[in-house]
């Protein structure tokens, strides 16, 4: 990592790290976890933009994906539109997100709904906020797409207001990629 | 957490958040996210036996789960007897366990099969021990016993020789049985 000084080289780092990380598995549960891991090491070990020393750290890195997707349990059939807590770093958080039409709200939920990238550089002011950390204040979400679903996001919480700026979003956006065709998605 | 003195108290204090967290959600990877990370945040709060400025903390908490317990994918077949990553906290670590009769070893491969707790207060010395990362000094591993079914492990790692006592493997099997009964396991 010493050698990684932009942001662009920090991206194509750690996209070559995911690659290996995610050879010769196709389960999405495994490969989830490996993923979280890997951003948020990455990014506290990274501390000219973010860092564990200073008040721009990362303080959240996981998913959340569609119910459907998940093993069987018996609150199946009352669960609806939901995206539940898949594996992540960072303190524990909200088990579900409401994603049924006209009741989903929060950062999450809308960029799964609108399959589109959401990059909230002050979430206090973001309508419909979802504060599962108070002490979190700029958040990136991007969606998880497979041919024509979207499987669930990618969540990232920033402890700094604008936390991720372009390059970063570039960055994240082909991690999820990376990741969704990594993975089955039956 | 400031009135938690005792590893006890501690344990106690674990105990009763993790009820809190796993309501009403019966999910095994949702349930077993938030659980490794309220175990690992919760170390790493309580300084007095663990604690992030000090050489004895924890670095690594997660799960190992029986891979016919996961979504299917299509290395289905070729998987014989895997414990496959589940959600944790900590670096990336080794995607799966092989536990094959006459070839597990490890850790976590043996406790998985003789369905019950190992403390090991020096990694190195372990027969068979599989380093995922070689700074970890200490492990101890919780076998998650279901009926007379072995679901998986719970794993942690710690920086520090003798990293785990008595009042640490109560505590954690105390966990395990809690997350194991809080999920459905089809």
């Amino acid at each position: 990592m010493n050698r990684v000084k932009t942001k662009t080289q920090f991206w194509t780092h750690v996209h070559s790290q995911l690659e290996s990380l995610l050879d010769g598995q196709r389960n999405w549960v495994s490969n989830l976890a490996n993923t979280s891991s890997l951003i948020y090491n990455a990014l506290l070990a990274f501390p000219t933009h973010f860092g564990p020393d200073s008040d721009k750290a990362v303080n959240w890195c996981g998913f959340y994906i569609d119910s459907t997707r998940f093993p069987k349990s018996t609150d199946w059939e009352v669960e609806g539109n939901r995206l539940l807590l898949g594996p992540f770093c960072g303190k524990p958080a909200c088990q579900f997100i409401n994603v049924t039409p006209g009741k989903a709200r929060g950062v999450c939920a809308d960029a799964f709904m609108d399959a589109e990238t959401k990059s909230v550089p002050d979430v206090d002011s973001y309508p419909g906020h979802i504060a599962c950390d108070g002490e979190t204040k700029s958040e990136i979400v991007c969606p998880l797409i497979h041919g024509n679903q979207v499987l669930g996001v990618l969540d990232l919480d920033c402890l700094a207001m604008c936390g991720f700026d372009e390059d970063d979003q570039k960055g994240l956006e082909k991690i999820v990629e990376l990741v969704v065709n990594a993975c089955d998605w039956h």
